[in-house]
């Protein structure tokens, strides 16, 4: 594709400050990478201090940025949003199965496939899988009798689904993902441990993403549960029976335990983790690494091992910083009484 | 399945109190979802409070439970574990290859298989590849050359057991495990790294069940090795030539490092790291996120990043909740100091 | 194989010590497994009490280890690496894919293979995909379109690379490793979160290896990139746009997020965390279970949640051990002065 600044500044609904509309452009970059036939994005004003080295044709700013360009700037509103509707413009064609059902596919009995699905080379439908229409199924999938995935979902290679799951519209599951496979339920009989049966499913909504070998455990009894529009990265695991809200954030290696009710919009920062059977309420934040053992009221952010609100923890660390030169002063009052105590001894005769 | 409450009762070795010996039921739920063809259980009390809107046929308690209740009740010993034969009897059918080998899998020269074995579509096994009766394989798996799976293995699809590996009987493999691979051993060689061959394998003991996703590495030289009975949950990485017990538990995205050694009934909560070179004696719990930097006796329960024994840890996060006040406290002792100082050389004078 | 010990003290350069040099021996093992015809190795002093109990041939030293052995020593320069050399010698063959591809294989338009490149079953190729010479990938693999991987690759069985990824020479990529998948980026739109198309690549250096089911994400606009000789763990995650120098080592369940930018020879221990956008200098050093949140200059070696110079980590824990008791003695002084103020109010009178 290639269109010029005046048709992108129109596409964002923005103003072209400096350069000409009729400059052509075919693609976007980075501040550093961009070539002159590139478009870039400023919204980070840290890196304002690269615009004199940059050589894209014109850069992405927020409306009211304070910025002083040699380069032809687009003024818009929400820089960062609007950049990303630029990319998608831009952004190559990803290599998905094209419609069909691909002659090393194994379909088995009772499966319905919607509109234009596309199934990739090696991978197994079981008995009564049902597709939405476009839904594409990479290579090397496995999903389980009697799951059903709704319109517009994409499954990268080598994603397992199992059985009986619910997907909804327009779900996306990351090369390697595994949904539904049993959680980690054993009642204790004696030294042993013996398996309690995970017989509950796994409940994806509309708009969900789930990153490359991440793991959602189906319920021991109900289901485990992802709301609309929540965004889960790589290395995750969601445990038996958690319930995750809408629009909620997961980053990479996040844990959480089984039974945790997360409220919508929460957003935990990499490797964070969650004990078991806790509530985290809207618009918890927290951050990377939070080892949480309590639950959270709703709009809360915390931080820390163990967790706590993060002014608290922050407090704390900046206490702990100073803590060896403190004793060293609570040894050197401890000297100063002693010293006191006899002099006073003295003067009382 | 739908059988009597009364039937259900002496399945459990227990005592039905209060409803009807006949009321038939078809399943098993939690306390909010169970039907009134259902039974539930409840074995942590602070659920109690919901027994007024269970909708459920009875539920299953411990014999001496103080619990009054409107649904009807059935006692008897372990109610969770009671419960869990239960979920047994209800749980559905796990969808997993019949006995045969698929069309499209590819069985190498020498491979030997049990009787009843099921091989889904699009497994390789490798040459020399051994399984024991009732063996079932699903899709998309790997097992390396020369490797040898016990009677009544499962491996879930997308499983991978590379070469050599020796896994004893009714060990469960979920989504997308990896047995086998590489150890993580480099000599260094000026600047850069020189990979040492990991000749080694990985055996699995009877009864073990590793998740979605982890990965138990092969020794270095000799075999790394999961004990009896042990269960692995999701995502968790074992090195080379770790040894585990027999019973223990590691839950998600739980870490051993290389050549460390656990007794039996080591239980690990979820993302805890240990060193290598570690060793933790039997019966040892360490709590979620620890970061073990030390050899644990056995029996002891540890907690916290280092970890130490609990109530040491208990005892220091109490303190640095109080640190900043405390250090404000500090301040003004020293002040008080200073002033008694001052009015004593005013006296001394 | 099978060579005497004269041979081996000539292959490492060494000198035998103690028994005859025609001993023959036909492989390698650990001090207290190594049978009469294998060699061993001992560089960690803290082992050599078990040196009477060895039944190794001999075992290999470094040249000035000062050590009093019944059993005969082969002393030269770099045990550990030299041995390391001979276990190369006697490792047996890994089975991967012959030269050839396999019927089962699915390889689309354009595709180039190098001399000698084997394609093991159920392996997809996209379009325009171009393997060097002597690449094995084995069962299951994906390798998107346009993909590049260069001459002594090995893709063990189900690792999955996207699209457009360049890969140098003999990378070595684990079973279930995910390479390419989309970087997790989202820009708000109101409560939910829309989806910025990851259009960057992963470019990953010669002799790099990737460990089972680690991903390393593509980039958002530019590439991710993995540098020469770094050697990466089992459960690692690399996040979009991040630039990892040449000989690192990221040890397992390692998380590196978005942005990063690692020097030369940087050692993250197990579990450590990196926050966005940061700058690690050459030769720095995190323990395990570290989460840093602040750039490390060159050389450094930090510890810790929140990361710190190790010494001052070091110092604070000490100081935590100690600070339940030290709050007790704060009490105590406390107590002094108020007694102090009261003496000394009385003599002032």
């Amino acid at each position: 594709m290639e269109i010029t600044l005046g048709e992108v500044a129109a596409l964002l609904n923005g103003v072209l400050e400096g350069g000409s509309a009729e400059t052509r452009v075919n693609g976007v970059g980075t501040i550093d990478a961009a070539g002159p036939a590139e478009i870039s994005f400023l919204t980070n004003m840290k890196y304002a201090r690269r615009l004199p080295d940059c050589r894209a044709a014109a850069v992405v700013v927020d409306r009211d940025a304070e910025v002083d360009s040699p380069v032809p700037l687009i003024r818009c509103d929400n820089a960062y949003l609007s950049f990303s509707r630029l990319i998608e413009s831009f952004a190559p064609a990803i290599p998905l199965p094209d419609p069909g059902v691909h002659p090393t596919a194994v379909v088995e009995e009772g499966v319905e496939l919607g509109e234009g699905v596309g199934i990739g080379p090696f991978v197994h439908l079981g008995r009564g899988v049902r597709l939405g229409d476009g839904v594409r199924v990479a290579s090397g999938c496995f999903i389980g009798a009697e799951t059903t995935i709704g319109a517009g979902g994409i499954l990268y290679p080598n994603v397992v689904v199992r059985e009986r799951c619910v997907i909804s519209e327009r779900v996306i599951l990351y090369p390697g993902a595994v949904i539904g496979s049993d959680g980690f339920g054993y009642a204790p009989d004696g030294p042993r441990w013996r398996k309690i049966p995970q017989i509950g499913n796994v409940i994806i909504e509309d708009d969900v993403e789930i990153g490359a070998n991440s793991t959602v455990d189906r319920g021991a009894l109900g289901p485990t549960r992802i709301g609309r529009g929540t965004k889960i990265d790589n290395l995750v695991q969601i445990a038996h029976n958690v319930v995750l809200g809408e629009n909620c954030i997961m980053a990479g290696q996040v844990g959480i335990s089984g039974s945790c009710k997360l409220g919508d919009h929460v957003i935990l920062m990499g490797q964070v983790g969650v004990a078991g059977h806790l509530t985290l309420g809207d618009n918890v934040i927290a951050g990377a690494k939070s080892g949480i053992s309590k639950s959270i009221p709703e709009g809360e952010t915390w931080l820390g091992l163990p967790a706590r609100p993060t002014m608290t923890t922050k407090r704390i660390e900046a206490a702990e910083r100073a803590l060896p030169e403190k004793l060293r002063e609570l040894r050197k009052l401890s000297k100063r009484i002693e010293e006191l105590e006899r002099r006073l001894a003295e003067l009382e005769g």
